[in-house]
């Protein structure tokens, strides 16, 4: 497939109207071929209208339609082959590899979502039948089921150019709700944006839906971004970036007439809690896997372990002597892109001269290097001046960690009680351990939207019982996840029907069950016919 | 059980601190006894506080307990006996069927969350279990279950002294979903909030939760209700009102450091549109039933049929005659309060008073009645005009509606174009006279969140299937209902605990599911162990 620098708009290729960029290399600083095109807020509304006229029909297709539509949508991804992968690599800096488990990722999440489509239990199907002769009044017949918001919008994420992008995890959970999806694609890699939005395209064509039940918008996140989130016809918003951008888009949001909801996963520091047994027992081998997943990907993950927190103990300082030497020994990794890579340093500069911090140790030095690299580092504070000083909750997005060293239990319970809503938060304890730790871990799970036992946070399964997302700020709404199949909650609304003809109801609400779905009938949950 | 005047805070009957009122029987004017005091923002404080302490425990309190406490609300409820319905009466003006009705009601929700709490369903529990040997990684272990949010402030609403009052959906759901509460009673029926009060307080104690599981603060919506929804403690408000109150609390909430959720159910004018066949067949008929449903409770039902739709024709003619015979005859009844009769009275003057309003017919005059009444009222607009002016889509709080006279299909469906989103729609059809209005019917669906055949919307059954919601500005919120058992997902935020020991994980998640509830394990929905 050949890059065409074009915007997808209603099935259509079409240049954009407000200029022209090149992406870039990260690992080489160099501009890569060819040239691009931006959206103007015009173009932006042709998408809209587009994406309004196709939901009812894709809000109304069968579920069976809708399946097949994630599936073929994961076919023709794979069918970019190597130039997605290649354009992929060139233009996030990201080795093969990654790309390629990233695209599995992507892959599998999409089937996952057909399967989710097909066993409907995402509907809530709910049925009351009437009661007729009931005193001292009659109920009628009830019938209660989710469907499509709506227009959705996306903005695809810089970290997964694959995963969190185009056809990433708020895609394929919007169209498994039924809702088409215009995508604002990422900057720092549009050119990997513009092939999977060929293979959707193909998709959309092959299953025969309407062209407006996807578009890719490519151009200014304030002028294009702006526009999404503000047309009327959108009814709801998936981003996953920084506080500032997500938080821009909410306050949009609310501000409209009608206001919508937006579901931003915003980062985290991803509080590491080591209790005292478990760094008496193997200081040395959770200091090794903790600077393994402090490294992955060069730390750019919004569950990368920024924060350690453990108790004061000879223990811990070989923890920090361990981690310390392993650290010193990784290399300096290409970021994502330049201005990740200035807000990485700029970061680690304003942490590290905070009153308290001190660095302990930095990874191998970029200097001779070519790109835009990142520097591992690890720095400590006490727990009093952490505790005093907000600005130390600041994520520092890439390879850096802040270790809390605390004086006592209270105090490390304090440390905790500072911070504010995390995607995950981890407890690393020695056998039988965890028990004699009950309020802090509750303490802790009240922050967290996921919380894990002697791991590391960075891996997040794509999966039904996933939680990525949390209390605020690392979610804009805590009540949902972004990742995981019940990511498709997002998207959907109830909606009751009563007294409905029976011959007029959709599949998944008739007498006789023809879809096999799981339902709530009259209080009893069940797949039978009424 | 004697009325004190007092607030109900951790568990304690204190004399609010703010001043003094009482309250008034509307179908007279006059006070009732006894004087009653008003909270500080420092007493909310103290609530506040009381909730956070006892929301660890409340939301790790076991389903059975849960269960036996919101059963013990409803006892506690009835064991008011009449002391409750006369004060209900005097304070709303409403006949003590209604009341009973009412309160039947009330304690039918309280015991139908009870159920819902034991079925487990509302957990929506996910297990995927380790996969140690998958390649190119393992899966971990990861379970997934929804939990309370938090303390939740409830909002007592006018109209439902009862069923949407201190003991209402609102708690009911919020309770079930684990969640401490605290109600801002209305100060129209404050003796009635306060017995409530006495009965959930009594049912706290019995079942021996903390004190802090419920509490009740009288006085200014602008002081304790702010002080309430700004509280950092609390997370998530529930509220059934007016437009201008419900989105004062949506701005307060989302200008918090900590955004919350709010869930405002602001009214809505619940258009009816009757098809050409059926008016043809049945306009007499249907007429008497539409001025039954305007005036069932002086119109003070959120889902009164505010807004009739339908095709210029002889029959339609048929239809305003009959329904203005009709409503000539209704008596003005008693209003909840003078500033709702008010407001009643101003609406319909200002509706009236727009071009092309033609007052069609008006019920009995309350002239020589005591107290504040409300006169039914029929007006006719053509759809040009409606269109035309957005004033017209104003709520009118009380016995009368708006018929809206279309030209033809076309205009009929650019009416209900015009038209926000809506707690209810209704459509009035001959047998197999639906099928010819497919598109219309289907962008009537998408403004609202209940959509009846040959019904009236003013019944709101508590039952699983139910929705009590719908889009902006109906709700504040369009993916919740507020009333019937799915009002408890508005309470809840998944978790998801990863390679969590077997024996601290809580009932619900451990692989024998000693519960026996349904769970979705590597995606199979089943009730059996692992």
């Amino acid at each position: 497939m050949k890059i065409t620098g074009k915007l997808l708009i209603n099935g259509q290729w079409i240049d954009g109207q407000a200029g022209t960029y090149q992406a870039v290399n990260p690992a080489t600083g160099e501009s890569i071929e060819p040239v691009l095109s931006k959206a103007t807020t015009g173009q932006v509304k042709d998408a809209v209208a587009a994406a309004e006229a196709a939901a009812s029909f894709f809000r109304r297709a069968s579920l069976e339609k809708r399946a097949e539509f994630l599936r073929a949508c994961a076919e023709e991804i794979m069918a970019l082959g190597d130039s997605l992968v290649e354009r992929a690599m060139a233009e996030s800096g990201l080795p093969k590899a990654r790309i390629e488990g990233e695209r599995a990722r992507t892959c599998g999440q999409l089937n996952l979502f057909a399967d989710v489509v097909e066993a409907g239990d995402f509907l809530d199907v709910r049925i009351d039948t009437a009661l007729p002769d009931r005193q001292p009044l009659p109920r009628p017949d009830l019938r209660y089921m989710n469907q499509a918001l709506g227009p959705v919008v996306v903005f695809g994420a810089s970290n997964f150019p694959l995963a969190f992008s185009v056809a990433g995890g708020d895609t394929a959970s919007a169209f498994a709700a039924g809702c088409p999806v215009l995508v604002k694609g990422h900057s720092s890699h549009p050119g990997t944006s513009e092939l999977v939005a060929q293979a959707l395209a193909k998709a959309v064509k092959k299953t025969g839906l309407p062209a407006g039940v996807f578009s890719l918008l490519m151009g200014s996140g304030r002028e294009v971004g702006s526009a999404l989130v503000s047309a009327p016809e959108v009814k709801a918003v998936g981003f996953t970036g920084s506080f500032g951008g997500g938080m821009a888009l909410v306050k949009l949001a609310n501000e409209r007439p009608e206001p919508i909801p937006v579901f931003t996963e915003m980062g985290s520091l991803n509080p590491v809690v080591m209790l005292p047994k478990l760094l008496e027992n193997s200081a040395e081998q959770v200091a090794e896997a903790f600077v393994a997943s402090l490294n992955m990907g060069v730390g750019q993950f919004c569950t990368n372990p920024g924060l350690v927190l453990a108790i004061e103990s000879p223990a811990l300082e070989r923890f920090i002597d361990a981690t310390s030497a392993c650290l010193a020994k990784q290399p300096a990794g290409v970021m994502l892109n330049e201005g990740i890579q200035q807000a990485y340093s700029n970061g680690v500069a304003a942490i590290s001269s905070q009153p308290g911090v001190v660095k302990q140790a930095v990874g191998e030095s970029h200097e001779g290097k070519s790109g835009f690299c990142g520097q591992s580092t690890l720095m400590t504070v006490s727990a009093v001046d952490f505790i005093a000083n907000p600005e130390l909750t600041e994520e520092m997005f890439g390879p850096a960690s802040l270790l809390i060293t605390c004086k006592d239990l209270e105090e490390l319970q304090k440390a905790i009680c500072a911070l504010r809503g995390q995607l995950t938060g981890t407890i690393h304890a020695a056998d039988g351990e965890m028990a004699d730790y009950d309020e802090l871990i509750d303490v802790l799970s009240q922050r967290v939207g996921r919380l894990l036992i002697n791991g590391f946070p960075t891996g997040v399964e794509v999966c039904h019982a996933m939680v990525h997302g949390g209390p605020f700020p690392a979610a804009s709404d805590t009540r949902f996840t972004s990742v995981g199949s019940a990511a498709i909650y997002r998207f959907l609304r109830p909606i009751c029907l009563q007294n409905y003809p029976q011959e007029l109801l959709p599949e998944q609400l008739q007498n006789s069950n023809p879809l096999s779905i799981w339902r709530l009938v009259n209080g009893e949950r069940t797949t039978k016919a009424i």
